[in-house]
């Protein structure tokens, strides 16, 4: 069976009330609902040695230590998968697995943002459909400074006139990695339905083989 | 010095007056103007041994025989560079170099597009900038059916809610691929300054090395 | 369940002493045999929809019709899964998705063959180790022309000098395809345990999702 | 006209007879005199503002400190090319741009090694013909652990039984990343003609476009 941990820096949601509005119980809460409902076993927020690791982090990347950042990096290279989520980009972790600076563009703004899928075949997408909509995000656009994705799932289009690459699957050694673009802190986005399934997925398609 | 022929099935510009309106002397006459201003080499329409060769094409697609086809095919793999433009995604020889159907969504519109740069270091993006509008473009959309790129260098955003994946790179044998979305017969965006220069940095990418 | 179809023309067999005493019941019943054993459902010969197709065929590649290649690809791009063996490499369908020449160097020769993983984490790779060896082997070198495969698995060593890339994933629409270079006819590379295994897990790799 | 700088910590070659017998007057005045034949500006050791950056180490990776090697990364991200060579598979400044271990199998030994070209039309192999031999060097082989090349350009085969991916293409940000094998301190592998001029060839294609 398949193990998840869902790891989440958990700060924004005591010290801002419109996250505590849109994430009562922590973010990590509602991905972990999210995905025991499709049967995978999940644990929240420690980190002892699961299959996969998701990871959502926004104000708190540089209090994460190098010494915990090298012990996730070994672990991904012997196999672990990693979902790294929205403002995960610029966690130690995925910067250093990407060897880019992960930069990228971004508003704070009240945009509709749509995505669409570029790999319909993908154990990602199963289940999608051409494209899902979210009604209100944050936009994210490009250019964002990763290597080329080995294989990329989705691209977003945003009212407001942007694209971003927002599904991007990628292997370091042993281990595959997908980064996924949704969920703004103030914005319900883990509730939605879509964006549960293709974390569902994802989580299947980066668990170790063998 | 690089030598580019500019192919065109020229067939519209002489049977539809919006498409005449819009490129009196031939898409080709203007696409070859465009390149020839930045001091390459250019010959029009017939296919005599080219180091490069751009593909415009509509209509006729049917009407160009299997032993054309595999007679471009064979110089390609020896390294001619192919430009594939717009509607030529469903040319022969692009989708015989594909080995996919090439299908993608399109609309007749007249949608504004946004075509951002997703690989600013990349010789076919030299002095574009972040992104550049066309005024008005016809819509094609995701899915495209292609194998994922070797390098995505444009993703288009149109008004209508729809990306594309409109800058795309390949390599088959020793010759290199590049399909470039924009061009609608009936707008004149074979006269915009950056599509040109797009072209024409495509052009020396593709020639071949040596 | 994944069903599985092991496609053979079943010639050489009936023609050739030498092939019919390594493979008396054709090469289509071992590999069969092989995968059975592994828990799958698998079917020879006939073509009739199945989740993944693997490929055999060396004698009469121009004996398959248009028409099949036809129905084979638009079932590929569909989501059915291809495996294509050794010689396959010449077959139209492969070469139809390929795009390329897929043209190589070989020998008749009595050669050892080391295959090394370069993929470690793989699917395809699950059980094998650092590489496998198969005693007398006839030869693949480089250069062998086809796209840049989105993921090499295997790097073969040859006695005589040369290398090959020898295990080659690929995506066409919504299809997954591996090329595996073992399995010259005379030799009884198809009852080799790890060459099985690989093939076992390449139809488990490339069968549709969802 | 592209400037290049010639990276050597210079250790080996003032401590070890035999390395100062390959190279009396450092590795990086062999590489200097290879390039600069073939036309090139050339500057040795210092570390100011190149174009293009090749880079040899091997004892004194650990020294070369962590401020060096982020102004380096940023150069890099900004469109500086670099060209790391031989056992600068272990230095910071690759390991960092890579997200991997970058090991790799080694053995002191004498092997003769023949390189392979996978790519026969792309620019860094231009003039090299199907394959060259090395007689004498020492042995790398896999797996080694980076991500998959963007482009695989050379495959080595070694007496030993072993192969080794020697030329790997890589981008990040805007700079293009040239991995080559070749260049045991104590053979004179850098006097190689065509060692040197898969580097000059590897230098005119990283460097910076417009």
């Amino acid at each position: 069976m398949t193990q998840v941990t869902v790891w989440n820096e958990f700060r924004h949601e005591r010290t801002d009330p419109n996250v505590a509005a849109a994430y009562p119980h922590g973010i990590h809460a509602t991905l972990a609902e999210g995905l025991a409902r499709t049967g995978l076993t999940v644990r929240t927020a420690t980190l002892d040695e699961p299959d996969v690791l998701t990871w959502w982090g926004h104000l708190a990347h540089d209090e994460v230590s190098d010494v915990l950042v090298d012990r996730v990096h070994q672990r991904i290279l012997a196999g672990m998968g990693l979902i790294v989520l929205h403002s995960g980009h610029y966690s130690k972790i995925f910067r250093r697995l990407m060897g880019c600076s992960c930069s990228l563009k971004w508003r704070e703004a009240d945009d509709r943002e749509r995505l669409w899928v570029t790999a319909p075949g993908h154990p990602i997408t199963e289940g999608v459909g051409e494209y899902f909509d979210i009604e209100r995000e944050g936009m994210y656009g490009e250019f964002f400074d990763i290597p080329q994705p080995e294989t990329l799932v989705f691209v977003s289009w945003f009212t407001g006139g942007e694209v971003f690459r927002s599904g991007c699957c990628f292997t370091r050694g042993r281990g595959r990695i997908f980064y996924f673009r949704p969920g703004h802190e103030t914005f319900p986005t883990y509730h939605h339905p879509v964006v549960q399934r293709v974390i569902a997925n994802a989580v299947r398609w980066a668990a170790p083989t063998g």
